[in-house]
């Protein structure tokens, strides 16, 4: 990790890693570059903060692609084109201020992007204290938008009680181990897709699961049907395509559908439709699909918050990270990700002075 | 029509349309048949009815295509072979009872299938009265399972209010034609898709569409783009495939799509699965996609017969049907309701004896 020690008197000069040209299909390394800039001083109202950890997204991939798509979210307004540095959310520490709210030396929650210091909008940042037990950065885990994404979907659009079997792909996931983990401290029977036995032995033996299928192995299907002898009456589905239809294929009549993400469609691109074939049985089971997204439901953070919070004190969640080393080496993290490598929530660690 | 004069004394002679060999593909007369049969009298609890009209529905090809499928409703269960005769339901009067709860000439709505008279269960009938200035046939419309799938979409499931833009697909039809009906009666603006010019100037200036476009016109999008100038809160959805497609494209953002049917799948099969372009707008615009089954909402039958009844007298509900005539043409009245011919509820009336 190459630390910046940029000095903070007059201007600052900052790394940014830029997305060099849009990818059209697998994403690589090659497709980023680094810059280095000079930053101005923070105006009127603005911050200037250092990164400390930067959020690894899978969406991150899916704004990269020239698309018509919605003006919400990540998605849309944060589109990038080629040469754009990298957006995403980041948790830092306040170095200068020019806003009444924040001092130096305070914690924030902010959308710095890939670089080593931001010049961000105090409007914007989210003032966080540190958690007993737990890194800084669980604040874009467990109780940052993986967290709050995952208790939308198994509180408040599955409404999962201890009668359900809920079926959650992504499992390994930033958002999906934390719904499994939600699911079973309801009570409920939680059933694991993941990519790989590893990942899937982990799930059982670490986060609790009841069971684990890998959707590489030859026989997920056959996998998925003895893990769920009763069928799914919740899937929390993350990934769509492939998967989603297995899922399909086991619910029971009346089951709930809480969709979070595509992942599958953020490397392909909105061309290649997937032909789902068990999409009759929406009809033939009468199911629910409900698509739901964090930014339009801002008005049930709080107490998705507060939940996630008592559960990570009381340990019935359990953080998981896969950190990655270096503002250089962010590409390489992001690339990982959406290779399915590592587990849980996928960070970037660009300054350690903070570590304890 | 060549109405049967049976004589009752004794044994009965009864018609039957059978199902000949089972379509792969489109449907044809060509795959039935008629045979005579010989009915025995009642048993204790049986009661013989006299057919009146038979229901022609887009469900009965789907029940004839042999697919693993859900054992509800007209599916599964309900599966017809090669050599089958042809079930559905079919309002008749009573010519012999043996059941305390049933007398000769009451009329009844049962399940009678295909033929001039049926042996039926008197615990699968039900009493029916005529409505004024309605044809008993009513009994199979708006007062029957289309009528109540229409309530159960529109009013149960999405919920419409006088601020919804609902789009209702095969708005023609016997389920459609009162789904938009009931919209427009609750003040939302009703946009109906049909085939052909005719169907949707019908709907316009008979039924009170606000719009209708032609999903067989080569600018159909266009069409539908100009209908739903601010889109589609609300879509009640009948066809799937493209014509879904199609509307989850003009989705609001938080639209409920109430799915009743998928018709365009009937015919082609379940081997041959829909790729829906727009399946991600489920998530990117926060849609609700939620199956319903008649027959799992059996509790809430009564408060759509009442509001239904209602309806059809004070007029706000026009009744609309495509009436063939004679047994030996009622696949005939098949082929042509899944060819798209005619509008609103298709019947084929066995016996004009209590015409009025």
């Amino acid at each position: 990790m190459q630390t910046q020690q940029t000095a903070l008197n007059g201007t600052v000069s900052t790394r940014r890693m830029l997305l060099d040209r849009a990818p059209d299909g697998d994403l690589t390394t090659g497709h980023f570059r680094m810059s280095t800039d000079v930053l101005a001083q923070p105006a009127d109202g603005e911050v200037l903060t250092r990164t400390l950890y930067l959020s690894v997204d899978p969406v991150m991939r899916k704004i990269m692609t020239n698309r018509t798509s919605e003006p919400n979210g990540l998605n849309g307004v944060f589109g990038l084109g080629a040469g754009d540095p990298m957006r995403g959310r980041t948790v830092g520490v306040v170095e200068v201020s020019n806003d009444p709210k924040f001092s130096a030396g305070d914690f924030v929650l902010g959308w710095g992007g890939w670089q080593d210091f931001a010049i961000e909008k105090a409007s914007a940042l989210v003032a966080v204290a540190p958690v007993a037990g737990q890194p800084l950065s669980v604040h874009l885990g467990p109780l940052g938008r993986p967290g709050i994404t995952a208790w939308l979907g198994i509180v408040l659009t599955a409404k999962v009680e201890a009668s359900d079997t809920v079926l959650v792909s992504s499992a390994a996931g930033a958002v999906g181990s934390v719904a499994g983990q939600l699911a079973k401290s309801r009570g409920a029977r939680v059933v694991g897709i993941a990519g790989g036995a590893e990942k899937c032995e982990w799930l059982v033996s670490t986060l609790g699961f009841d069971a684990a299928v890998d959707y590489k192995s030859a026989d997920f299907l056959q996998q998925l049907e003895e893990a769920t002898p009763d069928g799914v009456s919740v899937i929390h589905e993350n990934v769509g395509g492939a998967v989603l239809d297995a899922g399909l294929g086991r619910m029971s009549a009346e089951g709930r559908i809480a969709l979070c993400g595509l992942l599958d469609g953020y490397q392909a691109g909105i061309g290649e439709a997937f032909a789902y074939k068990n999409f009759g049985l929406l009809l033939d089971r009468g199911l629910t699909l409900t698509g739901f997204r964090i930014d339009e439901l801002t008005g049930h953070h709080q107490q998705a918050l507060v939940e996630l919070r008592g559960s990570l004190e009381s340990g019935s969640i359990v953080t998981t990270e896969t950190v990655t080393e270096g503002l250089e080496n962010a590409p390489d993290a992001l690339v990982g990700l959406l290779a399915g490598k590592g587990s849980g929530k996928h960070l970037v660690k660009v300054d350690d002075s903070f570590d304890r």
